[in-house]
């Protein structure tokens, strides 16, 4: 497989000329994350990422995790990988500095999970598992499970896990039935299977903080009954040492289709009557526990999608200038030509290369809101920002892993035979990035979600603003040759994206399902609008930097060309998209489900 | 894995209802194949691929065919299951009665073998490439060489197949190195390696006749210097009985993505200095007889997409329909509702079904224009038709081989978390599917092939003519409230079609490179167009049909709202696809090639 390497001029660009981090770091909090940290830690992290991570991601996909007797004994040199990272203090980059953390932005944090994800998805899960579990103990734990708990999952040296699915609860959570029973000390008996558990048992950590979801007995039905316990692999003592193993165990692994070096759980919780759990947060809040866990989980998957997006670029790229085949029609220079210079290889490259940044800047202002939303000193502002965090979420979860999906398709396809068979490595991102649109959420939950919940929220006050400011920003883009075409095309994105919300709106009052129809082209158009904006900030960003003078000529002039190629090539599929949300649910239940198939 | 039924009823209704099937047995070559015998071979070919070959195809996914020192083994249950193929009969279905054949028309063969392809796709390739030598002998073999090889290909009892690709040259078949040298006594030496080989060696032949492209001493370079050979696995005595060993083995096989029980091998000749092998057509003309093989291929690879899609839809819906997960809004029972209630689901089923249909009626279209080009007694209607053929054919392939990658990967998501796990098997469909845009052309090839080479086709006689009947028909759907919506967006989609070819051929003359970069959304454009008429077509069958009160009204409904909703959700596309196409490639090459990526 080819050598990863962090696009770490390109993060630089997306933080600093398109989403602005400095509204961030300007915070009391974030003094500490000067220009000068921001370019340190992202330079230090592409560096571990290709020279520790990457070599192993298609070591995990050749071993994957296995199940012992002992328990999941993790892909060779990953228990090696993860003690440097977590040495080098890549767990704790946003984590909380009152527990050891090193308290910096979480978009900072973000775009090095980019890189870590893109060197090696199924070992990047782990970190980003513990930090939804490190989220919930800090926003329900109490001051003594904190005290417990916290800075051993910051430094890494506890794992954490988020036990969620049964066998008929995935996406209908509300439908689990693990138990837990008072023991009468404070503490609960846990009973019950999970299922899809990633990172669910390993070695890679001395101890596993379990975060689980089950019910306390007479509880009432559905999501209003759950509540959130703690239930560690080893119990703790007081002293903070470990004590006894707990009984929850992993009894086996799934055989998926990718991230085989992530081991993918069944865990079992009192097999033999002996799980010891901890509430966490208020009985019957589980469920709001949870969606702390998730939120950022879920901007996480889509920087995952982000991540092999970026990889399947490069890849592709590399495949592409190698590989000698025929004569390319329109070449300046005698052929034969590197494949590269093929008019529909470059359409292919460009399509993942303009949506990858596209959606590479959409997780970026979505962590940038998140960073605001919880740190800005202006209660207004935290509002305004969580309101756009979370209309962006379900857009960077689905959107991201979308693309992830689609770029890993056409660097195969820009691979030819070569990307079907194994050993190029294409074929493992392709396999890998597959689960992003499911877990988390799957993408059609996110669509829902993004129509049903984000959409109404006060009075539909947050996507208002937000398409208010593209619009905004569109109409004062230059028209001068290089702009007009991205300012038509964007204007005409803007128009469809208002014109479907304000249907949706509509429809809401009178049918849901109609609005719900459409709720995934929907999201897609939203997705675009806001890509294409984003790039287009860039593309001015950097047209006014060439304007100065500045050095990075070639850099900038590629964003420029990136932008307007997105705009060219991708913006306008919003027009199909449009007509399709448009068109409501009556022919989607037009033909009796069993009419469906032979 | 879910059982595969073959969709006998939809296939009947494609060929008598959509494409008019008895246009091609009304020809004298063909009055055995009355519309019983046609019902009868697809109840049979359904039943035979239910029952012998769908249950062999996780069987083959998990254990591939295999290289022993006796040569290359298949999986477990492919040597009988092929036995048992053979002795039904369905090697022989199109073969020229002359050698054994049934000689039923390519359009019922192409049916029965979508069905072969969705049951087991691995093991489909085996006949479909010994179909290509078979061709290829008896267009280009001498009255010798066809009374040698053609019966017991025909009958099954030899194999067959093509070797084209080297290392240096896959798409460039004219940078072959293959060597073939004159013996002296009309026979010829071959040396060299030939890679991906699909079904190069096996047991479930008592021989393999290899098609071997290679050089003859003093050829020009490039594509005018090669011929093609024969060069059988095992010589053949004068008798017709088998003789010694040729030199020609597999060395070794891909490990790959998917169809493992399909071995890709590579291929040595050669390498003891003793293969013999014999020239067939004329020397230097072995792209020609390369192209016998490749046509008729690349139709059979659109349609090995469409047999996945259907497949990937079988599987999808059965999922959905068992599935209880949450309450779907807008349904009329009280919950838990399976997710097929739910309209985002619903929305991917449908897409996969009527994207599926549409793709099957246009490979069914192609199939039916190469049995009129080559039997109609009319040589303007043959010649009409094999224009139609070869615009349809990188429609076919490209599209189809789309879909079912677009579909597969729907269908995963309709499982969620199951899709992701082997054990369900629609991960194999995703993996095995993936070849087909690459394979006998890759799909950016089929899209230049279509703008380079079949628009212009005698001054874009064919495309117009096709474009014109699409249109006219069109015009003709009645202005009823189920028929208004398909009828505005069909026109639309013509009208994008038609000016859209017409700029890609003022382009030509121009800017050839400007019309390429276009090329791949030009074929999905004209694919969209025409498999909307295709399924319009077929509402408006049905529409006649059940105002006749016809008996199947569920399934002729079903007809009607599934061309309703490609109309509605699918032809739209077009849209941006217009504006994709239209832009041209400036932007393409704007960025060099070494800022593509970090």
């Amino acid at each position: 497989m080819a050598d990863y390497i962090a696009p770490t001029r390109e993060m630089k660009f997306v933080l600093k000329d398109v989403i602005d981090i400095a509204e961030v770091t300007a915070l009391g909090r974030f003094q500490d994350a000067s220009d000068d940290i921001i370019d340190a830690v992202l330079e230090e992290a592409g560096k571990f990422c290709r020279e520790v991570l990457s070599p192993l991601n298609a070591v995990g996909d050749k071993q994957g995790a296995q199940l012992t007797a002992d328990g999941v004994v993790a892909s060779p040199g990953f228990k090696e990988a993860y003690q440097a990272y977590a040495d080098n203090g890549w767990t704790s980059v946003c984590g909380d500095p009152a527990y050891g953390g090193q308290g910096l932005p979480l978009t900072l944090g973000s775009a090095v999970y980019e890189f870590v994800d893109a060197a090696n998805m199924a070992f990047s899960l782990q970190p980003m598992l513990t930090t939804g579990a490190i989220e919930s103990i800090l926003a329900h734990g109490t001051a003594e499970q904190k005290a417990i708990y916290l800075e051993k999952m910051i430094s890494g040296q506890w794992g954490g896990s988020m036990n969620l699915t049964e066998p008929g609860a995935g996406t209908d959570v509300g439908a689990l039935k693990t138990k837990a029973e008072p023991a009468g000390d404070g503490t609960y008996h846990i009973t019950g299977q999970k299922i899809f558990i990633t990172w669910g048992d390993h070695d890679l950590t001395e101890n596993i903080v379990h975060l689980v979801l089950a019910r306390t007995p007479g509880s009432p039905e559905g999501t209003k009954g759950i509540s959130l316990f703690i239930v560690p692999k080893y119990l703790v003592n007081e002293d903070g040492s470990l004590g006894g193993r707990n009984d929850a165990k992993c009894i086996s692994l799934e055989h998926k289709l990718g991230i085989h070096g992530s081991p993918t759980c069944v865990m079992a919780f009192g097999e033999e009557s002996d799980c010891i759990g901890y509430m966490i947060g208020a009985e019957h809040k589980g469920m709001a526990a949870m969606f702390t866990m998730m939120n950022n989980a879920r901007l996480n998957v889509g920087i995952q999608g982000v991540g092999s997006s970026e990889r399947a670029l490069q890849m592709a790229t590399t495949f592409a200038a190698d590989r000698i085949q025929g004569k390319a029609i329109g070449a300046t220079v005698p052929g034969p030509h590197a494949i590269i210079e093929h008019a529909d290889v470059r359409r292919m490259l460009m399509t993942i290369k303009s949506t990858t940044e596209a959606a590479r800047a959409l997780t970026m202002l979505n962590a940038k809101a998140l960073d605001l939303a919880e740190h800005h000193p202006d209660e207004d502002v935290r509002q305004a920002n969580k309101g756009l965090a979370d209309l962006l979420t379900p857009l960077s979860k689905a959107y991201g892993s979308d693309i992830g999906v689609e770029n890993a398709s056409l660097a195969v396809q820009v691979h030819g035979g070569m990307g079907f068979v194994e050993e190029t490595g294409i074929a493992q991102v392709y396999r890998d990035t597959r689960i992003n649109p499911i877990y988390e959420g799957t993408n059609g939950v996110q669509a829902m979600d993004l129509v049903g919940r984000k959409l109404p929220m006060q009075g539909g006050r947050f996507w208002r603003a937000l398409l208010k400011d593209i619009g905004e920003f569109t109409t004062t883009l230059p028209d001068t040759d290089e702009f007009t075409g991205l300012k038509v095309n964007m204007q005409q994105a803007v128009a469809a994206s208002e014109e479907c919300a304000e249907w949706i709106v509509v429809q809401q009052g009178v049918n849901m399902r109609n609005a719900l129809a459409g709720s995934s082209p929907f999201l897609r158009l939203l997705s675009v609008t806001v890509g294409g904006y984003l790039l287009a900030k860039g593309a001015l960003a950097a047209r006014t930097r060439l304007d100065e003078g500045d050095e990075e000529q070639d850099f900038l002039q590629a964003k420029i060309i990136t932008a307007r190629f997105y705009a060219e090539q991708i913006v306008p599929t919003t027009l199909g998209l449009k007509s399709s949300i448009m068109a409501g649910d009556e022919l989607f239940f037009g033909i009796p489900s069993e009419q469906l198939t032979p």
